[in-house]
């Protein structure tokens, strides 16, 4: 199953990287969440080590550009921090300066793979993260002395949340507004600017740089803010391709269009999202891995005549938990790999020259709906399985509140999830609005068949039976209708709106309760089924293809049963039966995938030193390993050195006297 | 607003209480996470501090109950670890000796109040929770020398999760099964353990007593673990009042039926619930708070046309994410309130002997209910609130993550919510099924209502217009549709089930999932709809009262519109535009709401200092604030002293040699 789902080479990669791990002692697990300061040590080593490992060589990045996404599965498996540290250094921070810089700043990609710096992204402010056209760090061209003059004007306006900065980095990648001579403004432009002595590693003057301090999650990331105070950089440190000043200061650009302009200068930062659908499958599959284990082992309760116990798993109500995020994790399984192939397929051509824009502009509408939905379906997933385990599932040590508090910040970081999400439902509104083919604007197949949009509005609901509602076609049928139905009342909306006078910026706003944001979520829902159905569907008939066709169908009448008011209230559903009809297929579904639920979990699992829960050890010695954790903790039997405060009643009260 | 909700006498003690510990060095807050073992020892002071400055007489209690519950209010709203160890030790286990110890027991109670000796309630095992029936924690009577010998077969049997065992206990309440001579089985029976010595917190030797390690949150709480080999306690340590044995070990009960022994054992812990569900309002009202005020300060993009950006509370999404749960705090407030007291006066009127079994039913029905809608409830907002305040919430100091933590706890602890729930609607559908009279029934008013449930499932939706749609009686009509429906469909089913031959036992696992769970759902939702509706209507016309109709309205619009499936298939929707009259309500009254949330919040929000969040304080000032937190942070500016391993590249290689 495993090799169905990911190729042998895959799978190598990954289990080396994984065994690698297991030896180092770097990698070993702490029992107790360390301090923030240890934990930002922690990362930074790990980073390096992995870094000095090279697991595979450029040739061989180049020729399977697919062994990246093994490898971020690999190291985002083991935890979070370090792999984000990682990215944002490794990958972030020269690709920016690639894409958007000139010839003579390779040399810092170059310093960079040596080790010699550590890099930064710096774009959001403390009062603007979402509206990056409000930001208010300025870079001033001074012509006398050929050198930019950075400048915060006040806290609101500095750097903060840049991954990195707070202890680490040498150099950011740095959004600020131009001006350039006679106080002419040119708009929001990216420059290279030095942090931190290369060597010493102090801040240098001018630099106000510290940490954000103690997060949710995440803490071996070292975030950060930063003030300038005239704090000077030369003149070539401008990443000019999108824009540039002669000597004197004046500016031109190849993008004469603003909004275009910043749009390029912002490009890099999608593929961060399409990560990010990952690793929330990461975080998902994690959790439900834990779960499940613990739930096929925990036993309850029994029968009235026996005193044998049942496991959990058992019951209806545990299945019903457990297995719509098992099916939803083997969805994202196979969506995430699709869309991180396909995103670096998108990249590779760019290389080529080849032109992009339809497929950009797709990528960047699924990534901005799968995001949000990919993200929200692995916080209440990791929830429900932190509940499904009970008290144990509290302990620290179980690792589902770690899973959770990390998989938050995905929720939020590179596009807020509702604000992100409006990017997809503003391309189909228009694209429907200006009566586009959809066919010729869905090179990756997404919204080819809105094409017969109209013709989907007029079906309704014809199965009959349990075995028809599970059918992947009528559910692709039914989800079909769904995004269509949504897509037609939102643009009616839209157009009521402005037919009453309201301006575009209150449409925009007016329009995503009950319609616009929905249809997001509805056209990432479809998707993630469609790609998954389409999986299924190539695959030679096989066992594996037929439980894989039951998790399909499963997964997809959960997504009918989720909306149901909808279909009623466009008239899909059309009889007091229809969702009946689904309900029970759902129920029926449930002992059937209760069966497979544990080769299904040890198909996806990490290994046993990765996941790293004593509920979720694959031998299934539950409380073996619970013992274990426990009664190996630090200090576990003693007598607290703050005894006397508890037996000595005014121990507290005479101590001040 | 807020004497209208709650009272004076109420207001005054709460204030009380947060003056006398803003003004306290050992309720000043800390600025990182400390160590476990700071946190543990903070907790135990806090309690001790709290218990010497009795804040209240014990005639004032008893005169006045309901100070307990604005004195519960007022400490688990500064946070929660202290306050459980403050209740486990103080309440819980003084009153179980009361209810179930026989008179010699009573001089404990009294140790207790002289804060000699700390006391813990022991009844989950490792490998049981839920069910009780299974523990296997021993005691076994020997006649020789009148003692108990306590005895846990494995660590599998160990006593866990136990709030004050891990480091401070020095007595414990342990459910354990009793055995007589001649190997003869008992039942589950309570003893009073001593644990550690009073003097040197030293555990006595048989006794094997540890601390459970960290957890996800609630660290000041020191849970612990805890095995017996062959300990030896004497007779008269057994709580004897509903089970008693003589010196031969001859056992005899007041309660025959092993059942009801067990329930009377168990009757102390539903009050535990009751106080949860108010822990749940605290929780909500409090994050709620944070992300209201920030969203009303926090500004971002604008009208094209101008520079000048919106507060993000202007915007349709950002209302839709706070407005439901700010409405839904309102009517948690006036539930708990009402829930509480109720059962304060239950309490009371055991005390004076009073037959109090079917409002003690209905008690555990409502708060078997209500304790996972609640903390559902709670949960689901809190996290709304996190991600409604973006990149800032992900901050430790802004209190969100400690929240969620905290409140996660809720739906575990004190019963299971999934388990826990199926005690209402077993209550609901033996009274269905026994044809039994629901007004009789139910003393508290909460099912009356379904005395005419036969008309009530012929009753269809009526309402054309938004007005409509919106008045109170209407949306009450509604939800007394929905109880009766999903009433009728579980009771169907169970009957068909039963018909197909089904054991009990299966029958009732296999009528969970879109039955019988729902119906316990509906159940609580309406209650505490019905609650708040009942508040508003007694109030006299006022400004206040016309604010809190339309909260009520908002609330209710809300809970219809989660349904909308259910209306449809169930028939009390028929028509499509039912669910849109739903929904162009709830977007009529986001902009009306908006304006009145400030001064909402303002009314249900704890003084700054103990809300503690830089982005929650009431003048506003968020970035100030923020910026205070950030730059005061221990170490902020400082180079980590691991520096040399960021900057030489080959140091952690090097430095192997």
């Amino acid at each position: 199953m495993n090799v169905l789902l990911e190729g042998e080479e895959h799978i190598r990669l990954k289990h080396e990287v994984w065994r690698f791990m297991q030896r180092h002692p770097d990698f070993q697990h702490e029992v107790e969440t360390p301090s923030l300061d240890f934990q930002r040590e922690m990362a930074n080593k790990r980073v390096q080590i992995i870094w000095h490992q090279q697991f595979y060589s450029i040739e061989e990045y180049i020729t399977k550009p697919k062994l990246a996404l093994a490898m971020g599965q690999a190291i985002f498996s083991y935890e979070f921090s370090f792999p984000v540290k990682y990215s944002l250094s490794m990958a972030f921070f020269p690709s920016t300066i690639l894409s958007l810089g000139s010839h003579h700043l390779v040399k810092y990609a170059d310093k960079l793979s040596n080790g010699d710096i550590v890099g930064a992204l710096a774009l959001t402010e403390i009062s603007h993260g979402t509206n990056i056209r409000g930001m208010r760090t300025r870079a001033t061209y001074d012509a006398r002395t050929k050198e930019f003059i950075l400048h915060t004007p006040d806290f609101e306006a500095a750097k903060c949340w840049v991954g990195n900065l707070g202890k680490t980095c040498t150099h950011a990648v740095l959004y600020a507004q131009l001006y350039v001579p006679d106080d002419k403004y040119c708009g929001l432009h990216v420059f290279l600017v030095p942090i931190r002595d290369e060597q010493t590693l102090l801040a240098f003057p001018g630099v106000t740089v510290g940490d954000l301090g103690e997060k949710i999650g995440l803490n071996g990331i070292d975030n950060g803010f930063v003030m300038f105070n005239e704090y000077r950089i030369p003149k070539e440190n401008l990443l000019s391709k999108t824009g540039d000043i002669d000597e004197n200061g004046n500016y031109k650009s190849t993008i004469k269009d603003d909004r275009k302009r910043m749009g390029a200068s912002l490009g890099g930062l999608s593929s961060g999202r399409v990560n990010i659908c990952h690793l929330a499958y990461i975080a998902l599959s994690k959790a439900i891995t834990i779960a499940t284990r613990y739930s096929a082992c925990r036993k309850q309760f029994g029968p009235e005549d026996t005193t044998e116990e049942w496991p959990v798993i058992e019951y209806q109500t545990q299945q019903y938990r457990l297995l719509p995020y098992l099916a939803t994790a083997y969805a994202l399984r196979t969506f995430t790999m699709w869309l991180g192939t396909e995103n670096v397929a998108m990249t590779t051509s760019t290389f080529t020259g080849e032109d992009v824009s339809k497929l950009g502009m797709e990528i960047h509408a699924v990534s901005s709906a799968a995001k949000p939905v990919c993200t929200w379906v692995a916080r209440d997933g990791i929830q429900e399985c932190r509940e499904a385990c009970g008290g144990h599932g509290y302990l620290k040590a179980v690792g589902l509140g770690d899973l959770r508090n990390d998989n938050d910040a995905n929720c939020t970081y590179e596009g807020e999830n509702n604000t992100l999400i409006q990017q997809a439902s503003n391309w189909l509104i228009s694209l429907r609005r200006n009566g586009a083919n959809f066919a010729e604007n869905s090179p990756l197949d997404t919204i080819a068949f809105l094409k017969d949009m109209n013709q989907i509005l007029n079906h309704k609901a014809e199965e009959r039976t349990v075995e028809e509602a599970l059918q992947p076609d009528n559910l692709l049928k039914a989800l079909n209708w769904l995004v269509a139905y949504q897509l037609d009342t939102t643009v009616k909306r839209f157009e009521s709106l402005k037919r009453e006078g309201v301006d575009a910026f209150e449409t925009r706003n007016n329009l995503q309760v009950f319609n616009a944001q929905l249809l997001s979520i509805f056209y990432a829902e479809r998707t993630i089924f469609y790609i998954f159905y389409k999986f299924v569907n190539q695959l030679e008939k096989s066992n594996e293809k037929s439980v894989l066709t039951n998790i399909l169908s499963f997964y997809g009448a959960n997504l009918v049963q989720k909306h149901f008011g909808i279909f009623y209230e466009g008239g899909y559903f059309h009889n007091r039966t229809n969702s009946k009809l689904y309900k029970e297929a759902i129920l029926e579904m449930l002992p059937v995938l209760k069966n497979e639920a544990i080769s299904l979990i040890d198909a996806i699992a990490p290994t046993d030193f990765v996941l790293n829960s004593p509920l979720g050890m694959s031998d299934g010695n539950v409380y073996q390993h619970l013992q274990r954790t426990i009664v190996t903790a630090p200090g576990v039997y003693e007598r607290p050195n703050w005894w006397r405060q508890v037996t000595y009643k005014d121990y507290l009260q005479k101590s001040k006297i």
